[in-house]
């Protein structure tokens, strides 16, 4: 039976341990993971065809049932992602800012791990590995929550995982995943709060609401992208056409991906006809409102009338809403009531709109002239991505190796008492 | 009736405009706050007497009662810390990093306002002018609600700000109150999420734990401080009495006052009883584990056994409570166990245990040869505290005006697209 307190307890042990370790200490831990990975390969397949066949029985779709699918080539894609987790600088120990005070107290703020943290996410294994390496990097022990998709890769991966981190000196239960698929396992992990200093939810809205409903422990909410883009009459029209087929078409299941498109009228009967032929190209299907459908429906394009459910919508797929705004006032105000503050863009020549976009606009990332798929740790140079965060606190955008961190006041006096 | 509902949207609208505002208009709606409060003494002396007579009659303490009055010469310094806050630099708009991509994407992390605020606070009215004040300079709009024992003085300071605000140009609900005293009212203002981006509790235990339970707005837990010093056998026993006096007699009442004292076993003969002599002077009283009873029981002081209950106390009086421990370890293990991860210190001559100290102790703050009472904004150099979180996400320790903002990313390309 799967006793969380226990895994709590664990895993605050185990943070202990990991807060106090060098860098080097923790990279040697990485590589025998990455090492571990390659030397187990067949019995890490085989753990995984378990998966698929159960997977394949219970008639999942086509597209789940390939991420999960790990093949020879995957696990070496992801040893390699570890060793590149290694090649990255670790933040803890980095001193933030200090200085000698008036008081004669000499005073640093440095990072520190967070602790302990837990993931709940779907069926993709390649996370367990990613979000436990990115972890171990900044000394911090964490509780995964996969999928049950996923349960027999997940078991195994992280017994590889754990024989990695005994190899390696440290300790075993630095990583640990609840695989029992039990419901109430999940419910209970979320008042995890004494052990637990972070809690990053992957997966979709609902997962998402129900951790920020009943989490005691400080939630990251993210990941859900309905992301806008607003072609402003300045816009070069031509070139625009390559950036929105890009942030629709380019891999519409990411949450950086263009859901809403949004022309201002004075250009849409010249613009959207060009547009639509290019994307319909690549699939794309519209969903627009009268204006556009007026246009559109004179086209060979497969285009519905706009439902307003459609505008709350993360398709995932080739799916895109078209609206006609007036202006560039109705614009942002359908963006900020819309969007889920994840990735917004304008396409504009205006300095002065671009300047004003980028102050009204409410979103972790802000685009000017550029395609919302950027959005990425990668992309933004911060090496790895855990997460992609769309609320305000604690971490914003795409989440690296920092916000794994907190920090702490080192202070120190000569026997210094406050007046 | 209290719509908090439509307080929140109100507060939404007035965010989104105080985002927009220079630096120099929230100086000046600060300046007209600050002028104000003082050019309405006489109706705010007046609101705040019919709370103090509303106390008097319900028999609340003295110290209680002194927390909620206001004075003219109170009022005055009130309104000079807003003058203060409008000397400190905004911290929105700075960029925090950027550069230009491989991708040709041109990005910077600028600092933003957080949006909305909410404070839910006890019996000081100067609590609701000194967080509106932060909040505004750092372009937030805030929704406080104070303890019913300040019902009138809430109500009269908030309405002088929103007259500030109007005459300042900006919009009179960046400032809102919920005076009305139905407590149902504290359990809607939690669910508020959709409109409020940060909860700051600034209160005891109860409200911290209330707050984390059923707050679906992220939390600011913090406040709270069992704060231990341990006086290591290498340290200068006479330069320690000083610290330990000032940490736990300077201000009794606040959270980083000292809690417990550790004292290692091979000095506590030797060390305790001209200490105790020294804090009995100040009026503290001892609750004394078994080794410390019998060497304190010997002197003229107060003493008392000490119950295992008093170690997770914040007494917030003269009491103190002393444990004698064996060795370094065993006081590391005494903090982790018991302490609030407040202010830690440690006295020692031994700079490789002080390093030790500052690892394993998991705290905001860790002192060396120093008083935890300098926890704090003002004495850390950040101008000013809008509370002290004991938390790891987000902000840790005494939160200054970078706590109230968080950041935007914005990236700007020419049509650019991800490869």
């Amino acid at each position: 039976m799967t006793d969380l307190i226990m895994m709590g307890k664990e895993a605050k042990k185990a943070a202990f341990v990991l807060s106090q370790m060098s860098e080097n200490v923790k990279n040697q831990s990485l590589m025998a993971i990455a090492n571990q990975l390659e030397k187990q390969t067949d019995a890490i397949l085989a753990a995984n065809q378990k998966d698929v066949q159960n997977a394949k029985q219970q008639g999942l779709s086509e597209a789940l049932i390939d991420r999960l699918l790990l093949t020879p080539e995957r696990l070496k894609a992801i040893a390699d992602d570890v060793r590149h987790v290694v090649s990255l600088p670790d933040p803890v120990g980095k001193i933030i800012d200090g200085g000698q005070l008036n008081s004669g107290l000499r005073i640093k703020r440095v990072r520190v791990p967070l602790g302990v943290v837990a993931t709940i996410y779907e069926s993709r294994p390649n996370v367990t590995i990613d979000v436990a390496s990115l972890c171990l990097k900044t000394g911090n022990a964490i509780i995964l929550r996969g999928g049950k998709e996923t349960r027999y890769s997940n078991e195994i991966l992280v017994k590889v995982i754990q024989q990695a981190l005994v190899e390696a000196g440290l300790p075993q239960y630095a990583v640990q995943a609840v695989t029992d698929p039990d419901r109430n396992l999940v419910m209970q992990l979320l008042k995890l709060d004494r052990y637990v200093d972070m809690l990053i939810p992957r997966g979709g809205a609902v997962l998402h609401e129900l951790c920020k409903q009943h989490s005691t422990i400080p939630v990251i909410v993210g990941g859900i992208g309905v992301c806008h883009t607003f072609v402003e009459q300045s816009a070069d029209l031509e070139r625009s056409i390559n950036v929105i087929v890009n942030a629709k078409a380019q891999r519409p299941s990411t949450c950086n991906t263009l859901e809403t498109l949004l022309v201002q009228e004075s250009i849409a009967s010249q613009f959207l006809p060009k547009l639509a032929l290019e994307l319909s190209e690549k699939g794309v299907k519209f969903h627009a409102d009268s204006t556009s459908f007026s246009i559109l429906q004179k086209m060979d394009v497969e285009v519905y009338a706009l439902q307003e459910s459609c505008l709350y919508r993360e398709w995932g797929s080739l799916d895109l809403n078209v609206v006609v705004v007036k202006d560039f006032e109705q614009a942002i105000a359908h963006i900020n009531k819309y969007g889920t503050q994840h990735s917004e863009a304008i396409l504009t020549s205006s300095q002065q709109l671009a300047r004003q976009f980028v102050a009204q606009v409410e979103a972790a990332a802000v685009y000017i002239n550029a395609s919302t798929r950027f959005t990425d740790g990668g992309q933004f140079g911060l090496g790895a991505e855990v997460a992609v965060s769309t609320q305000k606190l604690h971490a914003r955008g795409p989440m690296g190796l920092e916000a794994l961190t907190s920090y702490k006041w080192i202070c120190e006096g000569d026997y210094l008492s406050r007046l």
